[in-house]
C-alpha cells in the first residue's frame, strides 16, 4: 500500500513520485494551502496540497487529527528558509497528488500528550501507543530482549517453555488460581517464577536452559509491580556461582551495549550483603551516590545521651552518621523535612549536626543533641565521618534493620535533593546474603531468596547447628541501585535439601506434600546447577528513563489490577461457573 | 566444573587431560576393568577404570545407571578393532584418573525408552528428557524458534508481549477463568489469542508486531491437543493479504533451510477452498498423497441406483470415486475396513468397483452396484477417473461435507496402506474461504474464521445481500497436510464489522457488551491490516517427525489436562478460595 515510510523520506528522495500511509499529526490551512503532518512509526513528513488539485484539496479539508489516510505526491526540497532542523524529514515536503482518508477519526477522548491521565491513557492505549514516547520505549525493548536472546543462543541456551497452568510455587507470594473443569475441586496455580520446572531441565540434562516468562504474583499493587511481569529466567549445570555471574554479566554488558551503545564498567565489583548494608543501608545500594553511612558507635558508647548510647552498646543496634557536603546551610524547615522523610521508613526522630569548624570540635557545630555528647564524642564523629566545614550531619540509633531502613533512605534523598547523583551506570554484584532470618513471631527461620537456595556450607549437621549466621549460595544484580537480577546456585542433594526445610519450619510431611516432586527428583542424579533471573520490565524502565515500568508494557494493568481497555476482569455467566465447579460467595 | 563436553571428545584430544560430567548411560566390569559409557547433551563417552587406579576403581564400582559424575582423564585412542563407527567419539576413550559421584541415583522407576507408558514418562518427565528423542526435539525446536525470530527480527516487526490475564477472547473456545481477588465477582479469562490485542496494536501505529505466545483452550483433548500451545503471531498494518502471505511464505522458507536444511518449494502453490474440498475433500489436503477425488455426478444421474442419482442430481450433494491404483487385488476384508473406517468419518456405506479391463466396459469390472448401474454409467465413471486393469475405486454418495469428510479421510488412509505418500515437503495456501457456514439450528450465520475477518466484498450491503456465497479475506497455510497456519486481512470499518455481527446474530448490544472496546477502537483512523498466526507446536512436531506434539513440549499434560509430575491441578484450602470471592460448589 505504500513505497515508502514518512520519516524516512530525505532529499535523496527529492523529485521522486512515493506513496505513503500514516495518521493525520497535525492540519492546517496556511495561504490558501493545506498543510498536514504525516506521521508513521518511522517520524513525521510535510505534506502539502495546493487548491489547484481540487479532488485532493477536497480530501484534505476533511482532514483532522488522527485520520489514517494515504497520500501520494512528489517529494520536493523545501526553500532553505523553511527547513525545519528538528526533523530528519524537515528539509523535504511532499506534494500530494492523491489524498485517500483510510479510515476517519472521531473527536480525540484524550490528549495524546504526557498530560493524560493513566485512567484515560490505559483506556485509549491504541491512541497513547501511536505517540513518540511508547513507540520509542516499546521498540527499546525489543531491542533489549532481541540482544539477551542473541547473547543466549551464542552461549549455547536453549530456549525452552514451561508451563503457565501449574501446580502453587513456592515463592511465598500469592497465586492466581485457575479452576479446572476437567478434574472438579482442584485449581491449577498461574506461576510466580518457572523456578521449579528450571531445576527439572537441569535434571532431565538440558544443560543450559533460558526463556523470557511470564509470571505472576496476585499482590497488593505498587506503582512498579504489575501482577503479570517478564522475567528472563536462566539455568546452567555443572556450574559455580561464578559461572553463572559470568554468563549474566556478559549479557547484560551485551544488551546495554547493543541496546545503548553504552560499555559497561567491569568487571562488576562484588560487595557483600554485610558490607552493603553496612555502608548504605541497602541491599541494593546505588553507588552513583557518594554518600555513605558511618558507623560512629566507637565514638558514642559513652555519651550520656541514651539515644546513641543504648544502641551503640547493642550487638543488634547501630549507630551511624550521613554526611551531607555543604548542607549546612539548610533551614530548619527542610531538615524536619528530612525527618519527616525518614519517619516514613521507620525513624523515630532524626538528630542532625551543622559543622561550622570541625577543628573547634564541640565548639564547632550546632546541634541539638550537642549539649549531650561531650567533646570526645564530637571529635569522634567529626573525625569518622570526615566532616568539613559547612557540612551537615544526620544521625541514627536504633535496631540495625530500622536503622539502615530509613538511613539507606535518607541516603537516596539527599543524593538526589543535592543534585550528587552521578551520571552513568554503576552495577554491583551483591553476594554473600544470609540464609535465614530469623521470624520471632513464628520461632522459625525464613528463606531469604527461595527454599532451594545452597547454603555456602554443604553438610546439613554444619548448617543446622549455625543457621542464624549460614551464608547462602545466592547473588544479585544491582544497577543504579535497583535490584534488576537475582539467582543463586540450588540445592542438589536431597539430605540438605530436607535439613533447609526443617530450619524453616517445614516439616517431611508438608515437604512430601508441597515440593515432593522435586525431592524425588533430586534422588536420581541431579546435577549440581545454579541460575539466576531478570526482571525484563524494570531492565527496559531503566534504559527508558521510565520511573514506571507501565511505559514499557503494551497493555499494562492498573493499580487495582484492572484493564481499564478491555474491562477485564469482568463478571461471567452463572453456567461458566458452573462448569468449573465453583460459585460465587453468596453475601454482598 | 568441565572443560569440555562428552559428546565432542574425538581424536583431535588424544593425548589431553579433560574434565567431563555427565550421566552413567552404562556400566559394566569386563575383564577386571570397569567400562562406563559417560553420557551428557553432546554424547556419550566411553570412560575405562582400571583396578591399579584404586580410588577410582572404588568409586566406579558404585556406579549405576543415571548417576551423576565427574570424571578426570586422559583421552586416548582405541586399538582400531575397538572402533565404534556409530558414535561420534567411537576412537577413542577415556582413561580414568578420578571418578566422583556427584549424585547418586535411586534405582530407576521406567525403562528410559519408547517402551515407557505416557503417564510414567510424564510423571518422571526429568528422567525422559535425558533421552536422546527428546533431547533432539527440544533443541530443534530452540532452533525453530530462533530462525522465525530471525527472519521477523530482519523484517523490522516488534517482539511486543500482551496480557495473559485478559478478558474473554472470540474464537469461541471454552475460556480458562481466572478469579479477581481485588476485584470480587470478576474473572479475568486466559488468552485462546491474542487476536484482539494485536489488531490494537496496528490500531496503536506498531507497524508490524510478532510474538511467540502462550494461548489456552479449555476444551476436552485429543492427541494434538494441549490446554495451553504456543502460536507464532503476526500482524501488519497497510498490507493486503499478498504482502502477509509473503512474509509468512519467506518465514517458514526459513525456519525449514536454518533447522533442517531444507529449501521448501516455490512460490508455494494456492488453492481455493472449494477446489480443495472438491479435489481432495478436505481444507488442509495433503498433497504427497497423489489421489484425487473424482466427480462422477454426471456419469450417474440417470442410474436407476437411487444411493448415487439422488446425490448426483441434488445440488448440495456430491458423488465421488477415488482411484487407488493397482489395489483391486484387495479381498473383501480389507474392503470391508475401508467402509469401517470410512464409517467413523460418516459414511452410510462404501461402494466399491474393481476394474479388470475397462476396454470392456462394464463387462471389465467387478462390483456390488454394477446390477445397478448401466454401461454408459460405467462408462463414465471409468473415463472421468481414467482407471486402468488393476486399479479399485471406492464411491461416495452423500451431502457434500458428508462426502468430503469421509472420502477425504479414506484418501490419506490408502494413500497411507498402499505407500503412496511422496517422500518431501508440499506446502500451499488455501485461499478463498466462505466467509459464513450457515447453523440451520440457530437459522443463522456463523463465521468460519473469527469475526473480524474482513470479507472480499467491502460494502456492508452487498455483504449482507450475498452473505451465503460471500469469501473472506482468509489464508491458511497448509503443509503435508496439517494446518500450520491461518491468518486474514482484518476488517477496519466499523460500519462493516457492525454488518458481520449482525450477520453472525451479535446484536448491537451484545457486540457492545463483548467487543466494544474493539469497535471503539475503529473510530479513531484504524489501519487496513491483517496477519497470521502459527502452530509452533505443530510446526516443530512436523520437524521432528513426530505424531504428538507432546513430544516437542518439555511439560505436556495428559489428556484429562493434568500433570502426573507436579501433581496440577490439586485442591487449594478454603481461606485461598475465600479470598477470590468464590467457594466450590456444594454436592460430591
Amino acid at each position: 500500500m505504500r513505497t515508502h515510510l514518512c520519516g524516512n523520506v530525505t532529499e535523496n528522495l527529492t523529485g521522486q513520485s512515493v506513496v505513503l500511509c500514516g495518521w493525520v499529526a497535525r492540519s492546517r490551512d496556511l495561504g490558501g494551502l493545506i498543510f498536514i503532518g504525516l506521521r508513521d512509526h518511522a517520524g513525521v513528513l510535510q505534506v502539502v496540497v495546493e487548491p489547484e488539485n481540487k479532488p485532493a484539496f477536497a480530501e484534505a479539508e476533511k482532514l483532522r487529527n488522527e485520520f489514517c489516510v494515504r497520500v501520494t505526491g512528489t517529494v520536493r526540497l523545501r526553500p532553505e528558509s523553511q527547513w525545519n532542523p528538528d526533523m530528519a524529514t524537515g528539509r523535504v515536503e511532499l506534494l500530494a497528488e492523491t489524498v485517500e482518508i483510510l479510515n476517519a477519526s472521531a473527536p480525540l477522548p484524550l490528549l495524546m500528550s504526557d498530560d493524560d491521565g493513566e485512567e484515560v491513557r490505559l483506556k485509549y492505549r491504541y491512541l497513547d501507543l501511536r505517540r513518540d514516547r511508547l513507540q520509542r520505549n516499546l521498540r527499546l525493548r525489543t531491542r533489549l530482549t532481541r540482544a539477551i536472546r542473541g547473547y543466549l543462543d551464542g552461549h549455547d541456551f536453549l530456549d525452552i517453555e514451561t508451563p503457565i497452568l501449574t501446580r502453587a510455587t513456592p515463592e511465598g507470594a500469592r497465586d492466581y488460581l485457575v479452576p479446572s473443569r476437567a478434574q472438579p475441586r482442584s485449581f491449577f496455580a498461574l506461576p510466580q517464577s518457572p523456578q521449579l520446572f528450571k531445576q527439572l531441565l537441569m535434571m532431565g540434562g538440558m544443560d543450559r536452559y533460558y526463556q523470557i516468562a511470564r509470571c505472576f504474583r496476585d499482590e497488593d499493587l505498587r506503582a512498579d509491580r504489575q501482577p503479570e511481569f517478564t522475567q528472563l529466567d536462566l539455568e546452567m549445570a555443572f556450574v559455580d556461582e561464578a559461572d553463572v555471574q559470568a554468563i549474566a554479566e556478559g549479557m547484560v554488558r551485551a544488551a546495554f551495549r547493543e541496546v545503548l551503545d553504552v560499555e559497561l564498567p567491569g568487571p562488576f565489583p562484588r560487595m557483600s550483603w554485610a558490607e552493603a548494608m553496612r555502608r548504605y543501608g541497602s541491599d541494593k545500594p546505588d553507588l552513583r551516590i557518594p554518600l555513605e553511612l558511618v558507623t560512629i558507635c566507637d565514638a558514642v558508647r559513652e555519651v550520656e545521651f541514651k539515644v546513641f548510647s543504648g544502641p551503640a552498646n547493642d550487638p543488634g543496634s547501630r549507630v551511624v552518621a550521613l554526611k551531607a557536603p555543604g548542607a549546612a546551610g539548610q533551614s530548619r524547615k527542610q531538615i524536619d523535612d528530612y525527618a519527616a522523610y525518614a519517619g516514613r521508613y521507620g525513624a523515630k526522630g532524626l538528630a542532625w549536626m551543622k559543622v561550622k569548624d570541625p577543628a573547634a570540635g564541640i565548639e564547632g557545630v550546632q546541634s541539638p543533641i550537642a549539649k549531650f555528647l561531650d567533646g570526645s564524642a564530637v571529635a569522634g564523629i567529626l573525625e569518622a565521618t570526615g566532616a568539613a566545614a559547612g557540612d551537615l550531619l544526620l544521625f541514627g540509633a536504633d535496631k540495625k534493620p530500622v536503622v539502615n531502613a530509613f538511613m539507606g533512605a535518607l541516603r537516596l534523598k539527599l543524593g538526589r535533593d543535592l543534585a550528587l547523583v552521578e551520571p552513568g551506570w554503576r552495577p554491583l554484584w551483591v553476594v554473600d546474603f544470609p540464609m535465614f532470618e530469623f521470624d520471632p513471631d513464628e520461632a522459625r527461620y525464613d528463606a531469604l531468596h527461595h527454599p532451594f537456595t545452597a547454603p555456602a556450607v554443604a553438610d546439613p549437621e554444619s548448617l543446622k547447628a549455625h543457621a542464624g549466621e549460614a551464608v547462602s549460595r545466592a547473588y544479585d544484580m544491582v544497577l543504579n541501585g535497583a535490584e534488576i537480577g537475582g539467582g543463586s546456585v540450588r540445592i542438589h542433594d536431597p539430605v540438605l535439601q530436607q535439613a533447609v526445610f526443617d530450619l524453616l519450619g517445614i516439616d517431611e510431611a508438608e515437604a512430601k506434600q508441597r515440593f515432593g516432586f522435586l525431592l524425588e527428583a533430586l534422588r536420581y542424579g541431579c546435577p549440581p546447577h545454579g541460575g539466576i533471573a531478570f526482571g525484563i520490565d524494570r531492565i527496559a524502565a531503566l534504559m527508558c528513563g521510565e520511573d514506571s515500568i507501565r511505559e514499557v508494557i503494551a497493555f499494562p494493568k492498573t493499580t487495582t489490577a484492572g484493564c481499564p481497555l478491555t474491562g477485564a476482569p469482568s463478571v461471567v455467566d452463572a453456567a461458566q461457573l458452573d462448569e468449573l465447579h465453583i460459585q460465587l460467595k453468596p453475601g454482598k
